[in-house]
């Protein structure tokens, strides 16, 4: 059996707080949606921030939407570089301890403690799709990627819920190194 | 057998002909050693240039020495990005139909017209490595990176020569992809 997947490249990114919300863009500001993403319910925002580190920083970043719990920063590891911070590869939620950076929205600007994550990468997979081929949450994979530098990526994190669409999420490093970009395919080794 | 070679990282860099280097330095001017690379009487000069393109530029892009016959610059496709052009992925040397890049050095610029790639991954094997180990010139082979983020690098491009010292070269974006630096070690697979 061959099971493929569709390829989603993730270029940086924040995902804002309430809170953050209100002091970057006006107290009660509502984000809104420039296009949905494939994971149900959340879409990229028209707003977009500066991010800010020691060594550089980037204008235009796009905010993805719904407001979180807290806000995150998900970043390639070529980004980091050029910040001048040294963030770790997490799953997305895991920001203990990790670097902050500024940002800096049209109506404020926040100092983050913390937040900046290189996300490690995964395969967002609904139930349905997960029991008919047997994978399991947590579950790490290996992931041939046939683009025009074909590589196998292994410890793919599988993350299985209802609320999931099948989608295999890599960030520019790895799309640029694969040569792939969003939709291509990728497939499932073992 | 397990045959382990160490990793080299290239971040971007350029070689320069010898009549770039008196238009973007003077004439007659001669690089100088920063320090030595892993390639007998290859080295990084300690002089830089900036490259740009349509849409943003680097300063600082280290100068790879001795002069060649023809300038090369080797970026990673986030630099292409960055800078606003599509260059192939590409052995070194094979320039023909890439795009080009401005040029600036402290005495003058050069409006390339072609030369920008994005090198194709590959190992440097001595004559005597390869034949131990019975790996030919131009084979393709698999490469497992053990890194922060393992995976295996398809395609990667066997070059062999009695001017060639034991290293891997891979870019920025493959080297970010794996988690891997300078000096790490790598197994071929097959």
């Amino acid at each position: 059996m061959t099971i493929m997947v569709p390829v989603g490249v993730s270029a940086r990114h924040i995902h804002l707080s309430l809170a953050h919300i209100d002091i970057l863009f006006g107290a009660g500001y509502q984000l809104t949606s420039f296009r949905d993403l494939s994971q149900p319910g959340q879409y990229a925002a028209n707003e977009m921030v500066s991010i800010v580190g020691p060594k550089g920083r980037f204008d235009k970043v796009r905010i993805l939407g719904p407001a979180r719990g807290a806000t995150q920063i998900e970043i390639s590891r070529t980004d980091a570089f050029a910040l001048g911070i040294n963030p770790p590869v997490r799953e997305s939620g895991h920001i203990e301890g990790t670097p902050g950076l500024k940002v800096i929205g049209p109506q404020g600007e926040v100092e983050l403690e913390q937040g900046v994550i290189v996300a490690a990468r995964h395969i967002h997979f609904h139930t349905k799709d997960a029991e008919q081929w047997g994978i399991a949450d947590k579950q790490m994979l290996r992931v041939k990627v046939n683009g025009e530098r074909p590589l196998i990526f292994e410890n793919v994190i599988a993350r299985v819920s209802e609320q999931y669409a099948l989608d295999m999420h890599i960030d520019t490093d790895e799309g640029n190194a694969a040569g792939v970009k969003t939709g291509d395919q990728a497939e499932i080794l073992d």
